[in-house]
């Protein structure tokens, strides 16, 4: 039995892991000031309550930058430099303990979910662009804790929006929640469309299923740009499987398949045949994966 | 003691190697129909002459695609569908045996010769781009053997020059040695310069350090080109250094001190004190390499 925790900016997931099953799960409030101790003595306590003795250990997945189980910073919660073994060690003296960044973490969850590959790259598509590699089933870290960072790969650049980070026409510009809005804005006049003057991305793939010209065009400009990664991907760490997750990709079918028509276009002879899915597990491959990490 | 053997489509190089270092070396010619008889036949000779009884393991780098020992072809010799057991065993019934890509085995060597970082990618430029990615010590080498296929990341379709494989605007249509012959043809006319009607990427180069305006912008576009595709490298599996090695980048510090100014401005902040380097061993690191993989 393992515990797979995922730690988001509000809540945090708790999920009791066996054989790569979720069997029992948990949330509880995200306080920056009592974060691990909180998670602890819950682990503690639920231990206590079904008289259990030994666990294989604690996994995490962390929303920043972790290397080597060393917190850098967690910047949506406020945290920074910490040690797992110094904020766990008190209450688990025995216990094996590994954490990753949450991006990782869920590809590790939704490749242990589909238990059919071994080499996988899950991107998530959120309020950013994240990306975690698998290889050979275990997770490319990086020694920056930078790989699978695709959301700034510079593949953007006919556009060049300024990017949170610092450059110009990275793939989260066009690709996140927010590029996607800023990609309608940019062709607003150039299209008819049924969007008001505020949208979200959901109401831009909501609309492109109903075929309103300016979100079909966004939608497929989308799609192009995230083929793009992945026939990039596809080149550098040569995997099976592509999985598609995070808040937009809920957009479901109409994205999937644009990104696997421009892929088809964009990606060497070599690699044509990678699998380009949505991923399955939503709130859960977090928990799944960070047990997996055990 | 190993045997490291970098096959190349004229000559086959055999080096001896102990410790990391290559000890003796010798090249025999590659011929199609004999080409691993004759590798072995001249093993066993040497192991004969020098009265060597036991050896470590075998090791191969070879020009085309490689997974898992089995070679599925060598375009340059014209071989292909090969188990390497099949061809080594009955000289070799029980010697450890490993082959790999030559541009994987390359960074291997590259690697092991400096024996300071674990996590490196060797880019090759030559007639095409390859690369080699070396994380935690061991070559990616990717479900299809196209992992660091590198030459084939679509960065240059700014351009769109078509490649070879059949996409159009890949990085090999700019930064190969053909590809900066392309790239001055493409610009001859904008540009005053002393090439003549015929020349080579070495002539670009060479001119270029004597301040040829065209010249001079070819280096700049190269240079740039290769580091957008280094940055985006670094984001995807994040190492620690960068070798550049192949003919083309004995153009020298001309070549590296461009690349090294455009990855400062288009890497991520995370990533920005990667190592990028000349490659230090030229004709060795195959052979080097090769050993490397037992």
């Amino acid at each position: 039995m393992k515990f797979g925790i995922d730690v988001g900016g509000t809540t945090v997931k708790i999920g009791v892991v066996e054989k790569n099953q979720i069997i029992d799960k948990f949330e509880i409030p995200t306080k920056k000031e009592t974060l691990f101790q909180d998670i602890c003595l819950f682990l503690k306590e639920y231990m206590k309550k079904k008289n259990i003795e030994q666990i294989e250990g604690i996994g995490f997945g962390l929303p920043g930058n972790v290397i080597g189980n060393y917190i850098h910073n967690l910047p949506n919660i406020g945290l920074e430099n910490i040690s797992l073994e110094e904020a766990i060690r008190p209450y688990f003296p025995e216990v094996k303990l590994l954490a990753q960044n949450d991006a990782n973490v869920a590809a590790l969850g939704e490749m242990l979910y589909h238990n059919e590959y071994k080499n996988a790259c899950m991107l998530t598509l959120g309020t950013g662009v994240g990306c975690g590699i698998i290889l050979n089933g275990k997770i490319v870290e990086g020694v920056h804790g930078a790989a699978g960072e695709v959301g700034h790969m510079i593949i953007a650049d006919d556009y060049g929006f300024p990017c949170s980070c610092g450059l110009q026409g990275c793939l989260e510009t066009v690709a996140s929640a927010t590029g996607i809005v800023r990609l309608a804005k940019y062709h607003y006049h150039e299209y008819k469309t049924k969007l008001k003057n505020e949208f979200t991305a959901k109401d831009v793939f909501d609309l492109a299923k109903k075929e309103d010209p300016l979100c079909l065009f966004v939608v497929d400009r989308v799609g192009y740009y995230i083929a793009k990664c992945l026939s990039i991907l596809a080149v550098t760490v040569d995997v099976e499987v592509f999985y598609i997750g995070g808040g937009v990709s809920k957009a479901g079918d109409i994205l999937i398949q644009t990104i696997q028509k421009y892929y088809q276009k964009v990606s060497h002879y070599a690699v044509k045949n990678v699998k380009i899915e949505a991923a399955k597990l939503l709130n859960d491959a977090g928990m799944l994966g960070a047990a997996g990490l055990i």
